[in-house]
Parts: structure tokens; C-alpha cells; sequence
């Protein structure tokens, strides 16, 4: 009766060997007793083989790691201004095309101010809130091009590409996640100058809002939302929003809840069509990578989210209280490796 | 040897009536002893105007604001929801085409932690950046549509438009601004995931910066910009970026450094071929219009940009030295036109 599950582990560049290597630890043992095993493959991908082989994301890779059902990412990413890297675009070419590839629809990022956890507002309130961030549309579609290139006449257009196929299912995601939470949805958006796509977004927002009477229904500008996360963050639930907008509020909310070391993500497709991806929001820091000093929380978390995904509850309820009680009792300085040995020992 | 000022006044709605009375105030205070004399005509612009007649701006009004030297506005835009303004967009039809027409490309907005000011940071540091907002391109051009709307079918899209022509003239904006400062410019776009638009503001950021070798140059993404905002935003002098990049930013900025009450901005056209407008950063806050609780020292802040603007530098200076004594002395609450009296007494 045991289940085994196929996961694709990406370690990538910089930090992200390290970070994973923690989170492979606390995987193993939280599920070292269980009847679930984890059948790992390691997909050398990002910077260091862009530069080996000239390769981003092959065909052969993607139906590979399609293959799984679940993957594991660090993070990917060379030194910035590296010229070896000048006609590289990493980001687009494999994170980016992960996401698309695999339809990961939902790009679902939680929020919470840990015990323990030092943020930059002298009065934070109750922080406890999920970010959910459309992950295949918008902005972030590559729908651009420029004429007259590095000339005077350049003109150079980026397309934001909206979908009521997209929209629903991703706004849909949100109410029923605010069902099993706090029952409020902020929707955030700029509708009152990208009239079209803030419309297509309000008008789904309030037809699912119809389907769901119990749940309140918020709406703020992204500016105005970047406001609140910092003098009133504790009014949120959840929040539904699309790509760009995504991407900056996600990153603001980490600073707040202490950091984006602490900050953990999942790429989903909730159909189950595609194997979902787990991250910690950070980036690959080159600058500090190899030298033990990244906090691997972010992606201890992104494993309580990867098993919870995988319906293994009581397995992500373990890690997300060790990690708790590891935040709360922090003092000093310590290694990569011993923050990830001391939310293993927790468990 | 006396010299007139031709002054278009857009009071507008909500609070916008009682800020503006409260700008005039000082303005006329800080004028009264000048050579300069400020020849006011006042436009009833707004949501209420609409209400009213069904205009929001028309040729006439947009040829008579023109016919000036200045601008001063308040906020425009009716109550949110209100099923009224529904087929109105009071901010595209009136402020963004103010903008627009008036080819207002550089939204200069500073942010300064003021002695006394309560930001939401427990240590902020020493705060005094202003951001270079483009105005007249980007994402807020309006270049969008929508197929099969209003259908589970529906495509909407807004296209995003950089021209080397109007990103050119506001990076060299800032680095002649960065010159008369701290000498440093921050571009903040996203140039790894919009990569045509995001390329276009590199190159001439590269390229105008060849030009300042004594101005030193950094690069963010905007999401990892809004992390140094609340962590270290101390290390900014000036931020270069684009119409949606900045929107975001400056309300981010507006309530780190005490709140979006104190926060000024000039929509300038630097060339003088239209007159250049001057507006608190905050909207018309409907909920609490006609009570004076409104703090009216963003749009006192706002006239000080726009004598700076006009060449009066010792006027500017009075206004600014007396708002920062002010905020230095805040102790309980006043009424609008009491921080305005307050202010104009410390002249
Ligand atoms: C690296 C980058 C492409 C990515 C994004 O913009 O989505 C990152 O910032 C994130 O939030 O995961
Ligand atoms: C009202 C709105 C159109 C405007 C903008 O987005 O520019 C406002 O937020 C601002 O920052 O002045």
C-alpha cells in the first residue's frame, strides 16, 4: 500500500543547492516513517549548464520533468552583468517556461508574520494572509517586440494579454481557498487606467463573488494595496491578482513578514494536468552563494507546501510547526545547514 | 517690474476643495510681500461637474487651462461604486488627459521622512529620495481593447509603449536632477521578464549615463525595489522608472515616509511648451470630504514645487522650511484649514 511519488528536484544556481539540499533533509525526514516514498531525479538546469551547453530548457528536459509529480526548484539565476550571459534571458527561457509549459495557473504564495520573526514595521499586526497570482497571463506573456531598435525612433510595446479562460479559473482558485480560510477576497488591480484588463478581472471577480454570498469581497488599486500592506497588512485574506502585479506584492509582503528567506511558493496546476512546482520566492544571490549564509526557510516552506499539494496534510502540518518553533527560539547567527538540521530535529 | 503668474486652480472633489483653499492660503501668504502676483482662474472640473453637465473635459476647458503658466489641482473622482459615474473615468478623461495633453512627461515626486513625521517603519533611516516618474507613455497610454467582451470567451489586452523619444527625455531628466543631488540614479523596471520595454530603458539609461560619469547608476527589479523601500530606503537618491512602475512606487514611498498626507508631486513639462501642473499624490477621499480631515500639507507641498518651478526658490523654500517645522511640532488633531493657518503662520 505504500505511494510513491516522482519528484523532479532543481537545485539551480547560486543559493539554490544549498537551500534545497535543507529542504531534501526535512522532506526526508518528515517522511522517513510514512508510507509514502519519494522517488527523486536531479535536473542540472539554469545558469552554470546554460553556460556548459548552451542549453535553457530543451524539449527533452521539460518532457522529462513533465514526467513527475511534483518538482522541487532552488533557484536559477547567474551573477547579474555576467557577459557570458548577455543573450541569455534565464528567467524567461526556463523559470518563466516552466511556469507556461506546465500550466501553473495558480502561482500561490502565503504570508505570515512568524513569532519570533523581525520585520521592518515597528507595528505589524496579525499578518496572516495568501497572495494568489495568476501565473500564465498578463504581462508576463512575452506578447512585445520593438521597431527601430537602439536607434532615436525605437519604439518598443509590451502586450498584456488577459482571458476570461484565464481569469476564471485562477479567481475561482481564490474564493474557494477564501472558503477554507477568512472568507474575504481583495481583488487588486489598476481598473481605473488598464481599463480592459481591469475589467475583464472585476467583471469575473463578481460573477464568481455571486457563487459565493459568504465570502467578502474587497477591490484596491495596486498602489493603494501597497499602502495597506504596510500600515494595515493584517486586513487581508486572500488576494487575487494577476501576474506583474503579483510578482510586486509578493515580494513587498516578504519583506514585511521578515523577509524573503522566509517566503514560500507553489507554481500550481490544480487540474493535476502537470506536475506542480514548489520555490521559495527568492532568487538564486549569487553574491552570497557557497557560503552557508542563505536561510533555507523559504524553501523548508516551499516543501510544507509541496506535501499539503500532495494531500499528505499531517506531513505539512509537521514541517509548517517546526518551522514555527524554530523562528520563535532564533538568536544567533547560524549556518544554511544548521537551520535546516535544527527544523529537521524539530519535526 | 512686477510680475504676473497666471494660475489655473482644479479644486476638484472630495477633499480637494479644502486642500486646495489651504495651498492658496499659504500661496497667497508666501506671495504677499513678492513682486509676483498670481492671477487666479478657477476650473470646475471633476465628478461633480460630470454629474452635471456630462463633461469631463472638454477642448474649451483644456484650451483654456493651457492659456496659463500653472496649474494647482486638488483630487478628482467621484465616490467608488457610485452607479452614476459608471461610463465615466473621471482619472483617464481628466487627470490622465491633463497629463497627456499637456505632455507632462516628468511626475516628480519626492519623498522626505520629515523630523516628527510617524512612518510605519521601526527604523527608517535618514529618507530623502525623489522618484522620476515618466508620464506620458508606458502602460498608461491606453492602447487596449477587448474581443468577445463581457463572454466567457473574452480577450482583453493593454499594450504597454516606450519610444526611445519619451524615455530619453525623462532619464535625462534625472540625471541632471541626480547632478544637483546625491549623484545616484536607480532605474526600476522589470527588464527580465518585460524584456522589450525593460531593454529600451537600460539602453538609454546606459547610454545618458555616459554622459554623468560622476553620477553613479544602480539597477532594480520593481519588485525587489519595493523590498528596499521598507528595508533600506535610505540608499536612494533618485529613481528613474516608468508611468506604472512609478504609481506604485511613490503611494509605497507616500507611506513610508508619514503617510500619503505629505505627499507632494509636480506633473511637469520641462520644456515650458505647456504649463505644468501641481497635485497632492493622494485621490479625493470621498469618505471623509466636507469634514476638514483632510491634511492639506501634500498640496501645501505641491504649491512648493511649483514655485520652485517657476523660478521663485526663496518662496519654495519658505513654504518647505515652515511645513517641516510644523510636522517637527504635530501634537494632537486639527482640522484641515488649522494645519493650513499653522502652516502660513510659521512662514
Ligand atoms: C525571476 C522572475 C522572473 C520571477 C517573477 O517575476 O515571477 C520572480 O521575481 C518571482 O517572483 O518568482
Ligand atoms: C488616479 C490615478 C489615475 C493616478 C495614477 O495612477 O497616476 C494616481 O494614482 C496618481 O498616482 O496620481
Amino acid at each position: 500500500m505504500s505511494r510513491v511519488v516522482k519528484l523532479a528536484v532543481i537545485p539551480g544556481d547560486g543559493i539554490g543547492p544549498e537551500v534545497v539540499a535543507e529542504a531534501e533533509k526535512v522532506l526526508d525526514a518528515v517522511t522517513a516513517s510514512s508510507d509514502v516514498t519519494f522517488d527523486k531525479t536531479r535536473f542540472s538546469l539554469g545558469a552554470a549548464r546554460y553556460l556548459e551547453t548552451g542549453d535553457t530548457l530543451t524539449d527533452d528536459d521539460l518532457k522529462a520533468i513533465s514526467d513527475h509529480d511534483a518538482i522541487l526548484l532552488g533557484a536559477v539565476g547567474g551573477t547579474p552583468g555576467d557577459p557570458r550571459l548577455k543573450d541569455a534571458n534565464i528567467e524567461r527561457g526556463l523559470l518563466l517556461k516552466l511556469r507556461f509549459m506546465l500550466d501553473h495557473y495558480v502561482n500561490l504564495r502565503p504570508s505570515k508574520l512568524f513569532a519570533g520573526a523581525a520585520g521592518p514595521l515597528s507595528d505589524p499586526g496579525d499578518i496572516d494572509f495568501v497572495v494568489v497570482r495568476e501565473g500564465t497571463e498578463g504581462p508576463y506573456v512575452g506578447n512585445g517586440g520593438a521597431i527601430r531598435k537602439g536607434t532615436p525612433h525605437e519604439v518598443a510595446n509590451e502586450t498584456s494579454v488577459n482571458t476570461a479562460f484565464g481569469v476564471e479559473r485562477v479567481v475561482r482558485y481564490a474564493f474557494d481557498l477564501a472558503e477554507r480560510r477568512s472568507k474575504k477576497v481583495t481583488l487588486v488591480h489598476k481598473t481605473n487606467v488598464l481599463v480592459h484588463a481591469g475589467a475583464i478581472w472585476q467583471r469575473i471577480v463578481n460573477e464568481v463573488s455571486a457563487e459565493h454570498p459568504d465570502v467578502a469581497v474587497d477591490y484596491l488599486h495596486v498602489d493603494a494595496a501597497t499602502i495597506f500592506l504596510v500600515t494595515d497588512p493584517s486586513r487581508f485574506d486572500v488576494i487575487v491578482t494577476d501576474n506583474l502585479f503579483g510578482d510586486i506584492l509578493t515580494d513587498l509582503a516578504g519583506a514585511v513578514t521578515g523577509g524573503i528567506g522566509l517566503a514560500a511558493s507553489g507554481n500550481i496546476n490544480p487540474d493535476g494536468a502537470f506536475p506542480s512546482m514548489f520555490e521559495p520566492v527568492h532568487g538564486s544571490a549569487p553574491d552570497i552563494a557557497g557560503q552557508q549564509k542563505a536561510d533555507p526557510t523559504a524553501a523548508i516552506l516551499s516543501v510544507a507546501l509541496l506535501l499539503d499539494h500532495l494531500g499528505l496534510t499531517g506531513e505539512a502540518a509537521r514541517v509548517s510547526a517546526a518551522v514555527e518553533s524554530d523562528i520563535a527560539s532564533r538568536t544567533g547567527a547560524r549556518s544554511t545547514a544548521e537551520v535546516g538540521s535544527a527544523i529537521t530535529a524539530l519535526l
